[in-house]
């Protein structure tokens, strides 16, 4: 069982930490490295360092362990040996499994099923069979399908999938296809390539025109080179890297409490919009047509910055009015902690984006689009592997139990305790944090330290008193629970939060 | 047991396959797939596909199942509780586990141990203890280790290990450790940074000199931005894709077969080797430094294309005189198929290259570098998961079956086998193939069809008569067996070619 409460024995980091951070060292760059964690006893959302300190974890490995540490749903699915092969045997995307196509339409676009439910359980269980996973009967030979989906997983209105391994490569291939999709438009369509074409390409010039995607200030999208041309976060992120002039915009920096400051966060909504329509522009009319826009929902490497709905869907205008896809980036708010599967279903957005790419809580990485986005030949988005089916696999249970225990319900629990009780520190402690945020309901909320120097230290002490948190930007600590951190872990949380505080 | 030939019941791909291929082009692009490939029912060297047929694989998932489909060894990791966590833990890589140092030692950075294997067996078996995989019970309180390896798995020279997931990430981080080093040289080693360092790599603006690595034509690296502005397989994996300036030589075409070219091949090497060093000077005078060399073993997706020991030595000498990095990118070569676990090893170069990156056969991606190649502060080769550890656990076993079951050794003896049989089709049918080719000894082989249609015709035949093999190039057959396939394989894959030249 879950540990009741956090326990610490030793200093956090302690000495066994510092001894393997040594050991390690001989053999690793290490310096971004302070923690050891023990991951056979971790359990849910505490971890267990290497001291035997026991901590509530409230940042998840930057958001990436949806069920917290060692789901039992999640050991239970390598008691199965046809899914150990999976696990065992990485396969190349060339040669799919015979099951590929089913466990994609029972994860990754998996839908929503209500009524037939009732129909199931009650009337003729005897002939229709007990499928956990919905998506997964539809395939079985015509039988209509069958549990009590309550969430439909791909963003409304894209049908088609890509599986990658991680946020850099979805987001480069994403990149990928938006310029391949922008380059057979001007070329009417047209699949056939010049010589001059072929040329040019082969000695890695561009004929005519080499497209671009506009990205913010503060995103962050990765770290391979593409990425990285569009990631703006920290200096020592991009120092020394070669990169590209591609056209970067201001994104909006709220002042908080947005009740507060609504006609000043409006204007920076226009000033920031009025920018990224004429950097579109200026690019295209430089040459560097820019075939895309990128954009986090929330910027959370770089702080954790909001924008309203009402940005977004100028920005998408935007995109239409110049021809370039809107590419959302949800690799870190992707898979619920936002109290939607995806955070961008919070803009209300006309239509569905271009692009979303995802990560982290999602296991596997990717990215959904519309039609027009898959490229007209094979091995132009291709790679090994394309993804790996064993986190498909994990994924589709994930998908399972956050149904099965409503964890979006949880998440939007949690996020009001959690929320509600931030702003009571807040008001209590101005000297020491302020600028409290998240998107609407759920648990992805972030608050700044006054001072780098303060935030740092808070993050610090939180620790020594059982509380593992994040940073990210200069001066935000942010949140990244799992979607099973219920209320009684927020009251924790707060509680060690106020003693930190109090004690500044 | 692994089947003891091939079984053909339709035609390969028959119509189940195509079937998935219709449902799953609904939700993916799949204009690459063809085949759909049943692990469950796949053993060993041979892959059962969707129809029932059971091919001998020869090309083993782009060289990347080194113990073949579902290996005993591997499938029985996960019955330990313990790994199973592993598995399921994704876990940042700035949160590592105690055993994290461990793992890496006793895979990635294990060493030969050979006397005390006899010492342990036999003299002192109660007070040692049996611990399969030697470098493990290094770390265990000062008992000394134990068991007989016959091979050093880092490259001679090169401690130092970054993991990555996959071959694309390895090369892009190991480009950015190359740029570090150079840039960091430069300013005299000095980790401080200037405002207008600062300024200018937030605004994707390089203050002073972008490094530049020099690549190959023929070159694969891998497809994200960075890496493929490295490679110059064919035009579909670069059109549209913005790229960059960088230098690119010519790669070494040789004459088959070698012996009766050897002039003109030296000639060959000489051409190239003088061309580098040309680039690199132009490249350093018009303000692009090149900071390293990016070259493969053997050039593998560009079509096999071999150079001699003699050209890589030299091309060291030449990254020595130019101040640039040499990068052998090993993520094909790499893993035992030539026989040794590293390529270059055939290369006898007199100090280790700077950097060696892999994938595939590895399972995990990564890179070996010298110390200096880590960069002097943290969070500049950085990501979220940095590698799967779960990977590394399998790498370790396939390790451990490697040493036990002597598959170098077998991978030598069957590339003997293999490599005489092609050379007696090859005189028998020189109006079909040519230029049969192989490093030294080992089943890394591969041979031309006289003009790429009859290259196409030869794979299709040998699936319907239940062998899989790949292209790779303009008119290139290239064999990548798992290290299980054994001398019997490969009589039965000769007699299956025979019948395939025969019947054309
Ligand atoms: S770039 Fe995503 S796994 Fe390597």
């Amino acid at each position: 069982n879950e540990p009741a409460a956090p326990k610490v024995l030793t200093a956090v980091p302690g000495p066994a930490s510092g001894r393997h951070l040594k050991d390690l060292s001989e053999i690793q760059e290490s310096n971004a490295v302070s923690l050891f964690v023990d991951y056979e006893r971790s359990l849910g959302n505490y971890l267990v360092d290497a001291d035997g300190n026991t901590l509530l974890d409230v940042f998840m490995q930057i958001s990436s362990l949806p069920l917290g540490y060692n789901h039992p749903d999640l050991l239970n699915i390598l008691n199965d040996p046809s899914n150990v092969k999976v696990f065992i045997n990485s396969s190349s995307r060339l040669l799919p499994s015979p099951t590929w196509p089913m466990k994609l339409r029972s994860s990754l676009l998996r839908q929503i099923y209500l009524l037939f439910h009732l129909l199931h359980a009650y009337l003729l269980p005897g002939r229709l069979g007990v499928y956990r996973g919905s998506g997964e009967a539809l395939q079985l030979g015509g039988v209509v399908a069958l549990t009590s989906d309550v969430f439909q997983m791909a963003p409304k209105g894209l049908k088609h999938i890509c599986t990658m391994a991680c946020g850099s490569c979805s987001n480069e291939n994403a990149f990928k296809a938006i310029y391949i999709w922008y380059r057979t438009k001007e070329r009417g369509g047209s699949v056939d390539f010049t010589q001059e074409d072929i040329d040019s390409c082969m000695g890695n010039q561009a004929p005519g025109v080499p497209p671009t995607p506009a990205s913010f200030h503060g995103a962050f999208h990765g770290r391979t080179m593409g990425c990285l041309a569009t990631t703006h976060s920290k200096p020592i992120h991009k120092m020394d890297i070669p990169s590209l002039d591609w056209p970067i915009a201001r994104f909006p920096l709220y002042k908080y409490p947005l009740e507060e400051h609504v006609r000043e966060n409006q204007e920076e909504d226009r000033r920031c919009l009025e920018q990224v329509e004429e950097l579109i522009h200026k690019y295209n009319s430089l040459g560097k047509p820019v075939a895309g826009i990128v954009v986090e929902p929330i910027q959370s490497e770089g702080g954790d910055n909001h924008a309203s709905p009402q940005f977004f869907q100028q920005l998408q205008q935007i995109g239409k009015r110049t021809g370039a896809a809107l590419l959302i980036d949800e690799v870190q708010t992707g898979g619920g902690p936002t109290g939607k599967i995806w955070c961008h279903e919070h803009f209300d957005l006309p239509e569905a984006p271009d692009i979303v790419t995802f990560s982290k809580k999602m296991l596997t990485g990717g990215y959904f689009c519309k039609e027009e986005f898959r490229p007209p030949q094979g091995y132009r988005i291709c790679n090994t592997w394309m993804g790996d089916p064993s986190k498909v696999l994990m994924l589709k249970e994930v998908l399972n139990v956050i149904n099965r225990d409503r964890l979006l319900d949880n998440v939007n629990e949690t996020g009001d305790v959690l929320y509600k009780g931030l702003a009571t520190l807040e008001q209590r402690f101005p000297q020491h944090i302020n600028s409290l945020r998240g998107r609407n309901r759920g648990t992805y909320i972030a608050f700044d330290g006054n001072t780098g120097a303060k935030r740092d230290a808070i993050i610090g002490k939180l620790k020594q008193q059982g509380v593992h948190t994040g940073g990210c930007g200069d001066k935000t600590l942010r949140l990244r629970p799992a979607l099973i951190f219920q209320p009684h872990h927020a009251h924790i949380f707060l509680d060690k939060l106020e003693t930190v505080l109090t004690g500044l």
